[in-house]
């Protein structure tokens, strides 16, 4: 989380051209991996992209290497920290309170970091830096699943479908949300996180339908 | 739908190289393109994939954007058949049932023609051909919100989520699939369908915690 955040103000020689310190640069690099596809973007493209010299880009960064696994972390930390902190065992909260609340918190991560969600969501293990981000999601993946797992065990959710593939589909649902969501668009985060609790959990049938 | 299939037989000049019909270059080049990205692949990476001269390839197909467009038009076609059978109106079939229908049947094109709807799901509209494509796409998710709008009108749906939200998180979590899902994996298509089908109408939570 050091990497993006509010600019720093630039050092005096770089001003008059404000905005292009390091997180600045991996903004714009996030924006155009995910527009054009990481491995079809050039660090000249990037360059060209912000304005800049590539010899100015390198000031800040060493390889486009870099800026990927810098975007991420950014994804990943916040990932697991709504997994660690909801979904960690508490007294008198059930696994079926803490799995509503891993979902509502993770609309909330999407929306607040969804390039850097979406770029996540896009690796496909190309590189060591790929690699090291799928053995993450794949460590995600398994806490989720173990908490689905758990909320079978005590009896609030249903035993008909197997927990690792309910958690796929649930968290299925909550990704998709980055091929469309607009925070200036129709949806306020809350209206989502409600509507997707709402569907997966209570269903989208009315009682009188559920015999259909 | 005619240009994926049973390879043709190889004319008799080919024979003694099998399977480099235009059908199995399409078949390549998708999962290239799902491989490595659409716009950072050449041409010359297909003719090195498929061992062949780029010449060889140009007999069959005269450009990259002719296959793209033949792909996405394996995965359209599909889901336009799909979503224009299934939600059209019939006597004594509900809205809900339709919808149920559509759910159903779209899973089971994903897991038929996984490679082009993995394909169709990446496009960005960099181009003609794929900005036709999500005009199609667009099409369909319309037609899928009035669905869901009249399965609400009917009273079998909740209708305290807006049915285009509805719309997107259902198919959202459908089009998931393309992500990880495999033909010789853990699950029958079936179970995958009757998993969304439970998870999506009737909800996870057990009736009892219905009230949580």
């Amino acid at each position: 989380m050091t990497t993006i955040g509010p600019a720093e103000p630039a050092p005096r020689r770089r001003r008059g051209r404000p905005g292009y310190d390091q997180p600045a640069i991996l903004r714009t690099a996030i924006e155009l991996f995910n527009r054009r596809g990481y491995d079809a973007t050039s660090m000249g493209d990037l360059a060209r992209e912000l304005g800049l010299t590539k010899p100015a880009i390198y000031h800040h960064v060493t390889s486009k290497e870099q800026l990927l696994g810098e975007a991420l972390a950014d994804a990943l930390d916040e990932l697991t920290s709504v997994v660690t902190e909801a979904s960690g065992e508490r007294d008198g909260v059930s696994a079926y309170q803490r799995l509503r609340e891993v979902v509502r918190r993770s609309v909330e991560v999407l929306v607040a970091h969804q390039p850097s969600v979406t770029l996540l969501l896009r690796v496909r293990g190309n590189s060591e830096v790929e690699l090291a981000a799928l053995e993450r999601r794949r460590w995600l993946d398994d806490r989720l699943a173990a908490l689905v797992a758990d909320a079978v065990a005590e009896g609030s959710l249903r035993d008909n479908v197997p927990p690792a593939l309910v958690s796929r589909l649930l968290f299925g649902m909550v990704n998709s949300l980055v091929e469309w969501y607009r925070p200036d668009g129709a949806y306020d985060h809350a209206v989502v996180a409600d509507a997707i609790t709402a569907i997966a959990f209570d269903g989208l049938a009315r009682h009188e339908a559920h015999q259909v």
